[in-house]
């Protein structure tokens, strides 16, 4: 069992006149955002001040790079080479980076967001991309990564420190990658659940899928949601529910 | 008379697709290179491969932040705040950070384009933006500006060295700054005439109206131009003349 | 006294997974509804969907074209030339009409949207781009501008039918024009007391000024927002106290 | 045989300060003008003067609607669901209808561009989209397309006109599609070579694949390019040669 755990989510995904998910709410909650870098989300503007609100709470800072998609939010796939990937990953980490400076905050990890994240979990060319993109800009990122898949291998390979992440509210498939939303019974929807699930998950260091099965993992971080009250209601239950096994609740990266 | 001047340029204009000016030509030619940041033009493929051209011939790389306005060229003026504007140019140069480090090469100054130098000569409160932030992304970048405006002022305030440039081809007005494009006489379109031109400037410190008074300025480097052909010709008459004049073409941060 | 009036409001003004304001709500009030056509909020989603649901009620359709200004939601002024905003509105024109054909619906009135509005309200080469594109598009296309404007006086001049509206939450200056928001007073926050001023500008032909002073002029519709749940509490008491009057609610153009 | 034929190439393939291609060279050449909308190229800039220039020469103006992806130039296969394929199409139609109206002309036909035509050749879902999208903005639009495949069939069921094109300088495979760029033999450069092929493709009725095989289809125009001297060259020969085979090269559709 790990004596520490951080809790992570995505943050900072407005644009413009646009907000989404409860940030500041978030904020009290997780120790590592992952922001969002203007490409499917964020801008300037929002990248600076969600880095000083993470800063000001002693929250972790990274990037979280998508495809250049902002009316898609960053779902949408792309067929992309993977020099474009890796070259628009390192334009949104330098972004991030320079943002956050203004801020008088630093960057610590990279966690891709949406179809990108999809396709380095599938794609190795793409999972490839995503470390050369991290380990070019700066080999002292840490890569945000779910366990036993591509980007955990290419970010193996290239020398780079990872931070395991398993998903709150989800099922797992027997491979390791998480069932499909639109598989009935692959998303939690009850806060309690998710959170004695979680629970599980980091004190047995292993993910669970749908017919009960028991897959070892590395877990260091547990990711969470706030775009809604209910996300926001369980993200607090996991929180709760960690401390109470006793765990300590830390940003795995010092911020 | 300084013994040594810097040539710049624009480079990486081009978009997806697009491209414009005769980037290869200019690398020939000049010592510094202002690239896109994908604002008004230029996107991550084109700045990384900007940058790894420029390193491969010993040219000073330099952000070249605008106005978020790919449809303008970034010559469109817009009504932002200095807040917004300081955040944008940020992003903008820690973008272009990332793409060099892939290409191995690293940024070493920033030079506002379009309607957004146009204002940080203009307004005192856009030039403080842009010399905060330069200053809080990397003090080490030098600031490159036109000698006896705003922008020079308030990099001299933030603390930054800097690059003061003249323009080959422009007329200067008694202020200091450049004769409007539409005013008769304002533009040198001879080759010839201008490499002359600037040989004097350079040679005598100073910028010269168009009724032939003298403004004394300090003098570190010649911007010319490569979006056509007889704009290139043009930056290649300049490089000889000053090089037949003695001066040392060197770019004045070490790439 | 005019014995009918239209209630207008600007809808569909999220993009791709943002959402920005009450439109469902708005749709139960209003009688007119300016879609945003995608240059500054709306995209072809969000505006099919609004022109459906807005034919669903019997609300007539307006494009309401903005700068090409995702990212400050067409608020920031563009200095774009008076041809360019005359192709850029009606391209905006053009593709609302295209998705309200597919709702089966169609567009009725245009209203320019914010920086845009604005500019067409002081300088009469906008304004007459504005009408120029209304009447190159489709001259049975009516325009609603404020009344005694430059933008009231071109689309006069091109032969337009007009509707003039009021605001139904700001008070106005002298000259006609809305008193800027950052003025004490500019703004009417409470929703009885906005409703009895728009009852007395309907039934008084008038608008009235922060002293007091009456100006007339021709009212035909009147504005109301649903960006917040106390907006929409306003618009709700404008419409009751609009019935109480006894005027008639009713879209000016058949949608 | 056909005694007479259309040709058409995509024009108006610039962004703001960017050019692509021809246009003018190649407005001599064809009877028929794709013209990009705005969502992968052009502007409304660039949609109104392209669209006057067409009208000038007689050539009959079409949408080119592609995928919402300038940095691509709507190359990139994006993972869009056939219902926001149907809405971002209508969308281009009604905007590029607009422009045209500004500049005195109209609408003839619609052609998908790169990715999206793809596609509609080889997704039913998508190839209804596309016919969809035409038939609810404008049944009198003629719809362009590839014979034999899914979006000739989806434009039948539409009960839309359809144009036949075939392709200049593509060798065909034995299912009736492009041969891929990729594969050795599949484009011709010779513009004779390119020229004699079109010539026999409009005799016979048939296009040939790269093993000499012959495919019947109806053929009412032939595409051909502009975006080099090269490519412009052929179009000329394509043309001259059509000429002296006694065809009347001619717009299908009344401009």
């Amino acid at each position: 069992m790990s004596a520490r755990i951080d809790l992570n989510a995505d943050l900072g995904e407005g644009f413009g006149a646009w907000r989404m998910g409860d940030d500041a709410g978030l904020l009290d909650i997780v120790t590592s955002a992952n922001v969002a870098c203007g490409f499917h989300a964020g801008d300037p503007d929002i990248m600076v001040e969600t880095a000083a609100a993470a800063r000001a709470r002693g929250v972790a800072i990274g990037a979280h790079p998508g495809f250049l998609d902002l009316r898609g939010f960053g779902r949408m796939r792309i067929q992309e080479s993977p020099r474009r990937i890796e070259r628009d990953i390192a334009y949104q980490i330098g972004a991030l980076q320079a943002c956050a400076a203004l801020a008088g905050a630093r960057v610590t990890h990279v966690k891709a967001h949406g179809a990108l994240a999809n396709l380095s979990n599938e794609d190795e060319a793409v999972a490839e991309a995503l470390a050369r993109a991290v380990a070019g800009v700066d080999r002292s990122l840490v890569l945000m990564v779910m366990p036993g898949l591509p980007a955990e291998r290419a970010g193996e390979r290239a020398g780079l420190r990872l931070i395991r992440e398993v998903y709150a509210d989800r099922v797992y498939a027997a491979d390791g990658t998480l069932m499909p939303r639109a598989m009935p019974g692959s998303v939690i929807h009850d806060a309690d659940e998710a959170a004695r699930r979680v629970v599980r998950m980091v004190e047995e260091g292993a993910v669970f899928t749908g017919d009960g099965q028991k897959i070892s993992v590395a877990i260091d971080t547990v990711c969470v949601h706030g775009d809604n009250p209910a996300a926001l209601t369980m993200a607090r239950a996991v929180r709760t529910k960690l401390e109470a096994a006793g765990l300590s609740i830390r940003p795995f990266a010092e911020p």
